[in-house]
């Protein structure tokens, strides 16, 4: 049994930090209603739903720069962007507490990109680019988190990596995960398994 | 841009499955005040926050066997087994819809095992072993999902897998990573990185 409850603040974050296992990596990109742009990395957003489709994310009121949060709720818009191995860095980067009227899109050199006159900027060098329209905010009281509920506006990837059976293949396109507070990793598919049926053991089908 | 709202139902669950990046690749275990014992794969553990420990978790009406939310409402207890790449199928195979009085973990022949007086079964085979009491149930009314609040009880992992500063190396314990419906990755560390500050580039630190 480990002991993590006895260990010192930083220490135990790490730990309880990596429990859950690998995370998405994603930026998310907002605008306040006076313009100012801003980009977060997120290692929180999780599915919720097909229809609606539905993508979730924890906001850390301790952890998470703020502006996020702000201007996500002003504007209603904020964007998704999966992060490439070959930006992880810029990624990890836009942590850093900037100034406010600093552009994490500057600060850490990712070219920013508008489309379809979606409200909110995009990752230009992002795989896969997903435009989302704030539903909700659900408090979470047991430690003052916030869950943000979005529903998927519109959807930018290249087709190719789309299977014939709808599955996007993320590892094609070079997206990484993240463990932990700092650690990056890029993936090797085992397998893809075929739908479970109680009579019969999974076929690999990729 | 993808259209996938006119896509038929199963492709466009493949799909908007795979866009919130990879994700955690957990067996829950649990077991009814009656003495019932289940076993099912979720991958949407996610990561709260460190003090108090919570872990959350989504079920969604449809796609997860009702079981375990059942037998959790009703004892308070479950736990999480990280999936090491040895046995991802049978990880898989605990998604068919067994009957309600078969054990999954006989069904997919994983071995249970019980640990300090906890109520719910963990994997034996699990290299990161997390017993949860759950703290909150909140309703996601858009659409009907539940998100599972629990606290950590406590962790059983091979400390020698735990570095200085207490980041868990899920990598070197062989824990996968999952994406979409059915894809599974084990994963290839690129770097861990510095904490970010505004004035000075992330330097590796493994």
């Amino acid at each position: 049994m480990i002991e993590f409850k006895s260990w010192e603040k930083r220490k135990r974050a790490a730990f309880i930090n990596s429990l859950s296992g690998f995370k998405s990596c994603n930026l998310i990109g907002t605008k306040s209603v006076k313009g100012q742009e801003n980009l977060a990395i997120f290692s929180s957003v999780f599915h919720l739903g097909a229809d609606p489709a539905l993508l979730g994310m924890i906001s850390r009121p301790n952890v998470v720069p703020r502006d996020t949060l702000e201007y996500l709720k002003e504007s209603g818009y904020y964007t998704i962007n999966h992060v490439h191995h070959t930006f992880f860095e810029k990624a990890h980067q836009s942590s850093a507490r900037y100034d406010k009227e600093m552009s994490e899109f500057e600060a850490v050199q990712l070219e920013k990109e508008y489309l379809n006159q979606f409200q909110a900027p995009f990752v230009k060098a992002s795989p896969v680019k997903i435009a989302m329209r704030l539903r909700e905010i659900l408090p979470i009281k047991l430690n003052g988190c916030e869950m943000i509920i979005g529903e998927i506006d519109f959807v930018e990837v290249d087709p190719k990596a789309i299977t014939d059976n709808g599955h996007l293949d993320l590892e094609r396109l070079g997206v990484i995960t993240t463990s932990g507070l700092d650690s990056y990793h890029q993936t090797k598919r085992i397998a893809r398994l075929s739908y479970a049926k109680p009579d019969q053991w999974p076929k690999v089908i990729d």
